[in-house]
């Protein structure tokens, strides 16, 4: 009589944020694989480059130029998704018409986007940056939340939510690697931070309890999928991951956003950022890329909706066995759900084996 | 006094079948591209390639052989996601602890996973085969939706649904560019389908009419989402697309599932799926690269259930430019919500002034 083995047995995880299913097939790693493969970003690009459009000095693709920062720089971006200003859409606009009313909703959205370059230097990433640095990026995220949270209130911008990521490496869309995050800000609160919004209320509608708040909780006591922590923050492969290395950062104790942040806690989740980020490098021995992004109170949070904010971060990477194989989320999971190829214990053991001090490539100096 | 102008101001889209938003920035389509570049899919592969796993009379990944099939194979996927035996998952599996029965939800999922080769030639595509060759894909899917229901009713199988799909192009993960879909059967209906269905119920009981029903009145009313049309079905690129050139095939009046095919729809299946994927090609003069899939009546569906299924596909195309430029939904898109560069309507005109009859290699020749 065989017991169910969740590394061998597929089954089905919830994801408690997003309110869906993902179907866990943990004996089909062993597949071959034929396909596309990616190509490893180089490590060895120029500290400076004169025509990257980042650069310090260096002119930007739609005219203006960089000052020759020496820290992090912010600038709005050249091919802004969204604009400060644009005509009104009439509330009205379908007017009458009963179907069109049901199915075709639409609303205007105005907004502001941002490029926040994370360092002068051309050739690194976050991994390689200096402790003290990253509390620099850390702490131009508060800045950028606290400056867009101001500028809501005083100049009656309708700005709601300012969603902060990073795209990294081009199997990630990213068209520059110079060393640099986003920042889009949106008079609506995006669909995803919307829906956990959503499942925090109901969770704690329902249990009386923070739902982040009992993650921690329950982690902590059973520690399998935790890679590592500090006195802040700790970072875990979610029970309900979907990319294979998929984790998230979340802050121990109820913070809101990084406009709480003390002096420490600045400090401590730039230490967790590089030592994750070390270990996903060293993991394949290349650059890794990812998604990564801030998940926290919307601008000028009041009430119950800041009550239910607790910030956390996700970080997508799509790599899967080598730095040239990667998890491709296709037709079945576009049309059915999401399927990994790993448990989320095994991804955390695997992480959590990494060494999180040296980046490989100190080691080959 | 400006006008707001839907292909130069941005705003957001509801999609009602999947109850969430999506931004559309019409002006960002202008933007340099400087990110990663697919590969074209080389259209001078040989008819016989011995060594395909899928090609008649080759030996596969793991033992057995194809035989020399003529129209249509299935056979069962050698790495399957799910497997139709596996041990139980006991029901309280977290006992009585609390916040695990909360937080971390789980269950066992047993299913078959099937390969379906479309044609015994390597080098064609769908837009490449001949209509008659279509129609026994068609056939070869109702086949199995029956088997399967059948397999389920006599044999106590727990199947409940069949997520029919193909990736095409190594953009999209496709791993043999040998011609065929897949089709994964689980004890499950997955997130998305169950999210249509719920989204279809809802409708129902609200406005007493079917959503898609609804759906393809407005459609057919406006036109200027409609790319082709024909007796049993239509394309159009959804108001709510995601993806550049996104498209749905829609039947025209209540059909649940391929089951209920007559011969004729089964045939104006084939030559709408033809047309659409000529198109497809012609547009950048490259081997289209998509995900599409079948979504229709959970298997052995009665009552409420089979009244509220509707069957479409979704086709899930991922270039955006050119041929070798594509769209990438990553960091704004995973952590806040879709993001396109032009209308629905753009890529419906578009789609709607390409040459569906002539696939461009038939030109060159
Ligand atoms: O089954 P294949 O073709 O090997 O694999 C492809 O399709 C699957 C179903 O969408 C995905 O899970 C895989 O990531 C993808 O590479
Ligand atoms: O803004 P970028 O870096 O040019 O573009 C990248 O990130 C955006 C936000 O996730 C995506 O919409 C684009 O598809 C991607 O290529």
């Amino acid at each position: 009589h065989q017991e169910f083995d969740f590394t061998d047995h597929s089954h089905r995880r919830y994801n408690p944020l997003t309110d869906s299913w993902i179907l866990v097939s943990p004996h089909r790693a062993k597949r071959p694989w034929l396909g596309q493969q990616e190509t490893p970003s180089r490590p060895n690009a120029p500290e400076y480059d004169d025509k990257c459009f980042l650069c310090p000095g260096n002119h930007r693709a739609t005219g203006g130029s960089n000052p020759k920062y020496e820290s992090t720089y912010i600038f709005q971006n050249d091919y802004a998704a969204v604009k400060t200003e644009q005509p009104t859409l009439p509330e009205n606009y379908n007017g009458k018409d009963v179907l069109k009313n049901r199915l075709f909703k639409v609303e205007s959205v105005r907004g502001n986007c941002f490029v926040i370059c994370f360092s002068p230097k051309h050739n690194v990433t976050i991994p390689q940056m200096e402790h003290g640095e990253l509390i620099n990026v850390v702490g131009a995220w508060q800045k950028l939340y606290n400056d867009l949270a101001k500028e809501a209130r005083e100049n009656e911008k309708p700005f709601k939510y300012v969603q902060i990521f990073e795209n990294k490496g081009t199997a990630m869309g990213c068209s520059n690697l110079h060393p640099h995050g986003q920042a889009w800000c949106l008079e609506a609160i995006p669909s995803e931070v919307s829906q956990e919004l959503k499942s925090f209320k109901k969770y704690k509608h329902e249990n009386h309890a923070d739902l982040l708040g009992d993650f921690v909780k329950l982690e902590l006591q059973e520690r399998s999928r935790i890679v590592i922590e500090n006195d802040t923050f700790m970072c875990v492969v979610p029970y309900w991951a979907v990319w294979p290395f998929e984790t998230m950062i979340v802050s121990k104790t109820k913070i809101a956003s990084v406009a709480q942040f003390t002096e420490s806690q600045k400090s401590d989740l730039a230490s967790i950022m590089k030592t994750l980020t070390i270990k996903y490098d060293n993991m394949f021995e290349c650059s890794f890329p990812y998604s990564m992004g801030l998940h926290q109170a919307p601008l000028n949070a009041t009430g119950e909706e800041l009550e239910n904010s607790w910030f956390h971060m996700h970080f997508y990477p799509p790599l899967l066995r080598s730095a040239t194989v990667r998890k491709f989320l296709v037709g079945f999971e576009l049309l059915g759900e999401p399927q990994r190829d790993l448990t989320a214990e095994q991804a955390a053991q695997r992480l959590r084996n990494l060494d999180g001090e040296v980046h490989y490539l100190e080691k080959l100096d």
